[in-house]
């Protein structure tokens, strides 16, 4: 039995003011050449098929789209979970009838424990849920984190699962040893998100999503497809691909991967102005490429990602070596008591990361009255 | 053959602050209760399935649960439209998987020549569409308006269809000569959004959304369902009914009305303060009600509305008999020049008819901006 796993599609995604949706379509027509190839029994999608609750109406279409083709033109049967991106209940509206052509949505994680069956493989499919959903579902007041909460599902289905069939689990979750990029970072401070991979011990198959690499964890049995795009300029280095794979009766099985190759590729690349500006330098790679550049030259320069747009039209993220170095010497300057920072003094990071701005006084007091709020009611409980 | 006429459910509406899909629930499972009882051959939902493009997932999953009863337990086939309130591309997501159990919901135009034939009926689907997406449609540069767009996709369905087979229009729109509520009128300032009756003449039976009064038109062939429930107090004196369709062979048809009772009804009330406290006066009634009521106190009143809540729990809105008398008489003069008001006193009549707030300073000078800036840019084209 073949079956082909993917996630992380973020339909809708806009990357540093940029729609991907046309990137977005072209890889997915890629994506559908290779099931046109591989003829796999079932297509696994892990989660995170929007990029949020309420995508645009183009990758809401684009999405219709991609799903008749493969499952209604080409007869592939698909099983897929909704992901912390997504609304459950309205990716998974319209489900039930979706079921008599073999595409299975699965938004309601009390309809996980049934598992659905495709040419003797036993796929649980398992949406991202919250630790406390989890909780009232399985009325148990022991689960907080998300290994808590993932551990009680896994249990309860290895309760009735039998170990002689092939099961797979497809799931979204960050699981523990996995490598983050940017654009999973923010969600999992403190590392309260985190599960570890033992949860799956009972399958023969974990199909995760949520990071974003192929290669995000080294173990046996739990794998993660990684994105269908480079979608932060932290995953630049990555290859993206499909996993291929090959399943026996006993649950053995192989893994190999199909490549994605963008319509246009997320680069990095540094230099001085002329350096870059040099047609030697340029016409042997993609300009239109989305980049981040890094500019080495000193001192002040007139219009720089401008003149830089006029060869590279998609530059979308330009930084000075100089600012750069001076902000880490700024950094490791508090970079000792990192392990003890204040949750303002986190707050402070975490917020000039993500905008690039400057966390002021008025936002500061905000925010400090905020959590010690917070702090008030947790002690009240 | 047999169908059930309804439209304007609107779920996920708020109406004065509160969220109507618990009332929206009761009446439907009426509707199912209906459907059980008069085994219709087709249910046609004409439009605004959704009160808004993005709904709340409570509204979703309510649309999803009554869909599913009635088209897949009850197997009944449905024909639907998405109105103007809708999201044609979010409502019609998974449209071609609902079909194999005849559930058609119809948000594309450029599908709606293709009748849904069902029991020897031809269901002519059109869902609501500007003026500009049909004329860019039909490339024809002579549709400007909701008459020129209607009756050209009307003409365009004349020239196919068989006149000689019964033929129902579903459609949403504003059909001259109907009654307009509170609840519509917002759309339709200046008229610029009605269609004649006489488009449909074509068709044996139009089956209309859009107008919340089951007799908001006097035509033997066209006719509005009304809405699910009442919306706005103007349509306090509504009955809500859904109409049953018989339909000969040959395109004749009577309909007769089935009456749906809401879970809390809408009312006016009317009294002094005195009577409407008085038990005498409201242990004859439903306390629970959603009320507008009218005070005829003269004099400062203490916390009216509390008082009267503490009878009258979902009292909605508040009105002074002395203070309408004073808006209206300030009212009167200005009406006589109605019809040669300016935009910007029309927008000030809009905008206090919407919100009930004052249209101050600030607010005039910066609508007169926008509607300074538009007349100049209308006078470059």
């Amino acid at each position: 039995m073949k079956f082909i796993h993917t996630a992380d599609w973020h339909l809708g995604k806009i990357v540093h003011g940029v729609h991907m949706t046309e990137d977005q379509r072209h890889s997915l027509y890629q994506f559908i050449n290779i099931v046109e190839e591989e003829k796999p029994d079932a297509v696994v999608i892990a989660g995170d098929l929007y990029d949020r609750s309420v995508p645009p109406t183009e990758a809401v279409e684009l999405l219709d789209e991609i799903l008749y083709t493969m499952n209604v033109k080409m007869k592939t049967p698909i099983v897929a979970i909704s992901g912390n991106h997504d609304s459950a209940e309205r990716l998974s509206f319209g489900s039930s009838w979706y079921r008599h052509s073999q595409l299975y949505i699965q938004g309601r994680l009390s309809d996980s424990f049934e598992p659905v069956r495709i040419n003797g493989v036993n796929f649980y499919l398992v949406p991202y849920a919250e630790p406390g959903v989890v909780r009232q579902l399985l009325d148990d007041d022991s689960i907080h984190s998300h290994q808590d909460a993932m551990k009680a599902i896994a249990g309860k289905m290895e309760e009735s699962l039998n170990p002689n069939e092939p099961n797979v689990f497809v799931g979204h979750a960050f699981v523990l040893g996995g490598q983050t990029s940017d654009s999973e970072r923010a969600l999992s401070i403190g590392g309260s998100g985190c599960v570890s991979s033992d949860c799956f011990d009972a399958f023969s198959y974990t199909a995760l999503g949520h990071l974003h690499s192929p290669d995000a964890i080294k173990n046996p049995k739990v794998f993660y497809s990684g994105s269908l795009l480079k979608y932060s300029f932290s995953e630049a280095k990555q290859k993206k691909s499909i996993s291929i794979v090959n399943m026996e009766n006993d649950g053995s099985f192989d893994v190999t991967y199909r490549s994605l190759s963008p319509k246009l590729d997320m680069r990095e690349i540094e230099g001085s102005m002329e350096e870059l500006l040099d047609p030697g330098f340029f016409q042997s790679q993609n300009v239109e490429d989305y980049l981040k550049v890094t500019l080495l030259d000193e001192g002040s320069l007139i219009d720089p990602i401008n003149r830089l747009r006029q060869i590279y039209p998609n530059v979308l993220h330009l930084e000075r070596k100089w600012d750069l170095i001076d902000s880490k010497r700024k950094q490791s300057f508090s970079s000792v008591k990192d392990e003890k920072k204040s949750e303002l003094d986190l707050f402070e990071t975490f917020y000039k990361e993500m905008t690039e701005r400057e966390f002021d006084g008025l936002k500061r007091d905000t925010i400090a009255s905020v959590i010690e709020a917070v702090k008030k009611e947790e002690a009240v409980k």
